[in-house]
């Protein structure tokens, strides 16, 4: 029924918002005799979104709104350890492996003989490739496409360039906003598989929610397929 | 002669190394009193070259690096105010008005109508589709690329995927490390078009020359392709 099935990367074929979480919480931990704790995790936190549209997604970015951050909230008063500490943290994040979720290799094997398989990517395009080359996995894919962003005319140009009907996408991820919305909106078919943690920016109203599935665990999807073939 | 004619973009199309030495020249500047200019200068490109692998190209990357300098050559006295201005240096880079050089206008105008046109430019995702967005020349183009690295195996990539015979193929840049030598390898043709700075990550030795033609100004192009096409 799909031609092409494309899955998001990160939190949907493996982890990677955790390392943002952690990352996070160990630069609060070390600013926190400067502020109070939540106060210093808001501050990062708006810093980060007003930075969205100087310095895009990824680490580099988040690293830079940790530095900016921490010069701000000691008052100019940073340390060089510190400051030291922040540039470690993008490089941990950077070498830190890729390792896909359980059950994904088992998917794709499985998938990849009926469909021609793609990877759609949104964030820092240096990060990105140097994940899917990392992941063990990048030789089930055709195509990888990273993006800056994820909106219904990334969709339409990417099906455009490819030669892809709607009716025969099938987009696979674990953002609503990123990979449901957008591909319900041109036309395609779209299967969210909830990750545990997501993002602030990346949440959606409940209220928006309809035309499409959800299923639990990247293991279902082969399952899916087959009765949605068979008419169930 | 060609059906795809493809252009890198920084200092192809618009001027953006400038922007580097500039601010390059402020760090110093903002750095003389902790080290000789020439030392700060040198560590800078060393970290910069050091941190590629970790943060690869552009804006973010060269900010990242210029923090890590400032903290290593103050041991870590930098002030926050230094660090503050690096932050602001990365900012004002990505806010600058991008400007395309004399005439690339023109002569995109005039070789749209026989060939399909494409940018095929290497850094930071974000980065260049903010100055593609921004410098009123996109519309121009068929296929727009930005890729994370620019060696032979990535133009025959990109060939393949779209589709495009190497001997129908015309790469247009200034760098003949990125834009000439691995185009040539896979029997493309490829046009240099030399800017009067180039990073010094992107020299090669000159005996490596051969294979392609060196024009003076993008504005020789249709003619040179006019000529070619006459057989002369």
């Amino acid at each position: 029924m799909f031609d092409v099935i494309a899955f998001d990367a990160d939190d949907t074929l493996w982890p990677n918002e955790h390392l943002y979480i952690m990352k996070r919480e160990q630069f609060i931990e070390m600013l926190r005799p400067y502020a109070d704790p939540d106060h210093i995790g808001q501050t990062l936190d708006q810093t980060e979104i007003a930075n969205l549209r100087y310095y895009g997604y990824g680490i580099k970015s988040f690293a830079l709104s940790m530095v900016e951050t921490a010069v701000h909230l000691t008052n100019g008063r940073v340390s060089g350890d510190t400051i030291q500490a922040i540039l470690q943290f993008s490089k941990e994040m950077r070498d830190h492996p890729v390792q896909v979720f359980a059950g994904v290799t088992a998917v794709l094997d499985e998938l990849a003989p009926k469909h021609r398989l793609m990877i759609i990517t949104k964030g820092d395009l240096f990060e990105q490739e140097s994940k899917i080359a990392r992941s063990g996995i990048a030789d089930r894919f055709q195509y990888i496409e990273v993006v800056s962003e994820k909106e219904a005319e990334t969709y339409d140009a990417l099906l455009h360039k490819y030669g892809i009907a709607p009716s025969r996408f099938l987009m696979v991820g674990n953002s609503v906003r990123s990979d449901i919305l957008p591909v319900v909106e041109i036309g395609g078919t779209a299967v969210h598989i909830p990750h545990t943690s997501t993002w602030a920016h990346e949440h959606v109203p409940h209220a928006d929610r309809s035309g499409y599935t959800e299923l639990a665990h990247i293991s279902q999807l082969p399952g899916w397929l087959a009765a949605r073939a068979r008419g169930g």
